[in-house]
């Protein structure tokens, strides 16, 4: 039998469990040059929440009645396709489910499970986020050493990467985060050179806090909150001030957007801002991996994983992306 | 005398009579080194609405009790500046009022009346909204023949050439304005290829009419209002679109900023929002200028002048740009 968490129904704001519904279904046949992978670890991500969304995006929409798509670690079970044997492990973008049937062509790749710690390694410090943060701050904003970065969310799997990269560059770098823990976090554990806690603060207060920090302004945002804190961070810009729009976890369950009401500044300051979307660099991670594995040999990168276990808690494990309960990179184990 | 344009209260909201004074003071005296200027010509543009409020800016506010700056034609009175003489035509940044002192290392360069049909064409077809035209879309936006242009605010100063410039590149372009007669001249007079009247449509109608203008997407968006009609161009953006951010006229006067909601379409699409002032291309005003009397000589470059009489109309005349109500570069006769 394979076990399927499904997307039933579009989430109108903050999903609910009503929205999924995990089934046991039938194993799925081989498909023609295809596999069928078991699923071991599935990374859970703020992206999937838009995936659920029946808007115009850079994928489709899960289909309702589908399986939640995700990127997974697991190993082969069948197949139909030289280039993989049962018992590979493979990284690829697969579902929340025992087993993944992958057609001919799918995004599926082999791992190398022995040249890392532990799988999961392959999900966080080498997962999709790792090279979000990699890529978004190197190719995109391309920091240089004493500029000024500013990481929102800057607790989570995205963003606590970034401030670590960019103390490598020898920027200096602010997070902002929600909460006094994840605050003392940024600064013990991630080396941030300051942090900021955006929780109960009105926009304008928050802003003279950035301001505080960055009395020469921002020079590189790094957003994955949009919003209020993004309002308050585009206040404190430095001329030609770059922004990587990486993600707006912010909006993605309200059922109004807030948007930005300070637009007005990227235009006095001649900044520019990129949207991104990690997928475009996939011919290039293995550039990123050489250079991140390095930085964890070294001991100059930490990267949190934060477990949690079983498909039946796919739901709250995906909620603790929004609740910000997650300790570092949100990981469901599935088996 | 020296009639002189008086700021006295910064304007919350739309300006009203009462945030101005016009005064009649006395001649102002030669500051060494520096010029007198007696304007004759005055440009009005919505980025003076700008210099009005007291927020972080690419220029100081406009001190209370000062008289609005503004670019402006007008002739040498007294130099105490050897490569000025009295009776030279200058341009320079100046203000609404007879005579301007203009200190040593001023903003005023000479401009050759005699090269042109008419002064005014200094502050249209040669002023800083054709030079924000030019550099915006061909420094900024860089178009390719056969790219789709979308311009909003099109029919205003800055609009109209930019959507000229981009016929001459060959791009298609599409024209958003307010009312039937503004986006029948887009056609007739400027040359779009489209308008679209944004007055009295929901954000959602507007975009769906931008859809179907644009069935591939806008590659290059040249944006001078903002607020719902920036968020419909958003929802249909092609991949890798740039957006060229010169102006925000919908947001100038709003008591409370409506904003951007649909951010999250540059993240999907990896577009890129470029913040632009036309002061950094001072520098290279000569290349555009080129450019553009050679357009204007072979015919390919329409530029309309809304010409009002008399400083005692300047608040009236300031108004018709936000009342939509000017026909061409709006410009102020001193004298």
């Amino acid at each position: 039998m394979n076990r399927r968490f499904l997307l039933v129904r579009r989430p109108n704001g903050m999903p609910v469990s009503e929205d999924f519904l995990l089934v046991e279904a039938p194993m799925p046949a081989l498909p023609p040059g295809g596999l069928i992978v078991r699923n071991h670890y599935a990374s859970l991500d703020p992206a999937q929440r838009g995936w659920m969304d029946d808007v115009p995006s850079y994928m489709p929409p899960i289909a309702l009645g589908d399986a939640v798509r995700a990127a997974t670690l697991g190993i082969v079970h069948a197949s139909d396709n030289p280039a993989f044997a049962p018992g590979d492990w493979v990284r690829g973008s697969h579902a929340l489910e025992d087993y993944t049937a992958v057609p001919a062509g799918g995004f599926t790749r082999p791992i190398d499970i022995d040249a890392v710690e532990r799988p999961t390694l392959f999900l966080s410090a080498l997962g999709g986020n790792a090279m979000t943060a990699y890529f978004g701050l190197l190719d995109v904003a391309r920091p240089r050493a004493g500029q000024t970065l500013l990481v929102t969310g800057a607790a989570g799997g995205v963003g606590s990467i970034v401030g670590q990269i960019g103390r490598i560059m020898g920027c200096r770098t602010i997070g902002i985060a929600g909460g006094p823990e994840k605050c003392r976090r940024l600064v013990d554990q991630f080396g941030f050179d300051a942090a900021i806690d955006y929780k109960g603060k009105t926009s304008s207060v928050l802003a003279s806090e950035i301001g505080a920090q960055a009395p020469g302004g921002v020079d590189i945002l790094f957003e994955n909150v949009g919003g209020d804190v993004m309002d308050a961070v585009l206040l404190n810009l430095a001329e030609r001030a770059r922004i990587v729009l990486c993600g707006l976890i912010s909006e993605y369950n309200a059922t109004g957007r807030v948007g930005i009401r300070n637009l007005w500044q990227i235009l006095v300051r001649r900044a520019t801002l990129h949207g991104m979307i990690v997928a475009d660099y996939i011919p290039r991670f293995a550039e990123a991996a050489d250079d991140i594995s390095r930085w964890l040999a070294e001991g100059r990168l930490h990267v949190e994983e934060d477990v949690q276990d079983g498909l039946e808690n796919a739901y709250p494990t995906f909620m603790r992306l929004f609740s910000g309960a997650n300790r570092g990179k949100q990981i469901l184990k599935i088996v």
